[in-house]
């Protein structure tokens, strides 16, 4: 039974400003539920339909499909919806590869390119205050749970990179060097920019190394590669030298 | 003004069926329709709040914002919405790279897939029949245009695998050889499956070469590479072999 209170606070934390007032955030869907509740990610309340899931009794609420379908966010919603605390970041392992985004705007490609930042074993992913929050709903939903194994980290990006004086700092742009036909480093930020603007002018400036994945098909025409994709092809370029290059 | 049996068409064309038995489709958003009017594309009415729009006036209708919202499938309508003649496909050059979809689902992901085609130069996607339509208008809306570049069929794919002997069929596996290790010939059908369950078995069975992205995360729990990413990586490792290795 749900009581107005939790119904309250469940469908506040569609908005920003409540998860981070109250530090939770929703994840549905039975695959990312488990995975959550397998991580080091702790549970607040798990609200599900069948009780199957594998949590503690006081943190556990039997619902109806009826009040499953008043909290939840999904049109179809799942079996179960859980409210879990959003963790503490981690510090940021600037000897490794990390990426970075500025502006990304997409909750869907957000979601994806946390899920390619797990599958390429990036473990930082480090984002600009303007970037769409990791736990909005739609972003925990792409990321298939991988939000569990990424660390998030929302910083003023400028001055991250402008203190960052010994790493090499790789933007994405239309303009940059071939990277099929460039040296990699297993090391540096590879900079992402916005849907539409690209890289804004201020992060620009302190990127060292323009990147660019060359088009083959009709130039004049196709204008550019989804934010997400070009994130797939850049982290495979940088990965695949790691393993084949030696 | 819009009359009701015009509203009635529009409206209809949501639907698979209607498209097919009319053989018109609609695309929306300016970028879009700019793309489409530039093309080889035929425009059978195009419905604008702006008159910006270089279209013969015969095919050309002036409507309010309100009676674009009436017709519009987006959530916020944008200037214009086009109705287009959907073309014939065109016979499918066996002698380059083709990318094949077995049972995609997802109208983002085969727009992505149509908008990577274009970038990487692919002219033929060739889909099986369970394949979402691609004059579907979440489709249209995530090609950005590349539709119009890029010559979709439709076919019982099975069959056509089956009758293309001397061709290699790449498909795309989780304990497929590494690609990253492999030659690419510059021809060949690179064959991606469903989002949830890959490649069926009775395509699977037409498969001659078995690939697979490697991950560098922790395997153990990082599922697989979204449909559109992976095509993205696999289109990057093709091309890039062309350019490079010789």
């Amino acid at each position: 039974m749900l009581s107005k209170s939790e119904i309250k606070l469940i469908t506040s934390l569609k908005q920003k400003k409540y998860r981070l007032q109250h530090q939770l955030f929703v994840a549905e869907g039975k695959k990312t539920i488990l995975e959550l509740l397998n991580s080091k990610l702790k549970l607040y309340q798990l609200y599900t339909t069948t009780l199957e899931f594998d949590a503690s009794d006081a943190l556990q609420t039997k619902i109806t499909p009826k009040e499953l379908d008043r909290i939840s966010f999904l049109k179809t919603p799942n079996i179960a919806l859980g409210v879990f605390k959003i963790p503490k970041p981690q510090p940021i392992d600037f000897s490794k590869l990390i990426v970075a985004l500025d502006d990304v705007r997409d909750p869907g490609n957000l979601g994806t390119i946390i899920r390619l930042c797990d599958w390429f074993g990036v473990k930082d992913l480090v984002c600009n205050l303007e970037t769409v929050d990791c736990y909005n709903p739609k972003v925990i939903q792409a990321t298939m749970g991988s939000i569990t194994r990424v660390n998030v980290s929302y910083v003023d990006l400028i001055e991250l990179l402008s203190t960052k004086n010994k790493i090499e700092k790789f933007g994405a742009f239309m303009d940059g060097v071939n990277v099929y036909n460039m040296k990699l480093p297993n090391s540096g930020i590879l900079v992402l920019g916005n849907e539409a603007n690209g890289i804004c002018k201020e992060v620009e400036s302190q990127i060292t190394q323009r990147i660019s994945i060359p088009g083959f098909g009709d130039m004049q025409a196709t204008e550019s590669l989804n934010v997400a994709n070009a994130t797939a092809i850049f982290l495979s370029e940088f990965k695949r030298r790691a393993t084949t290059e030696t």
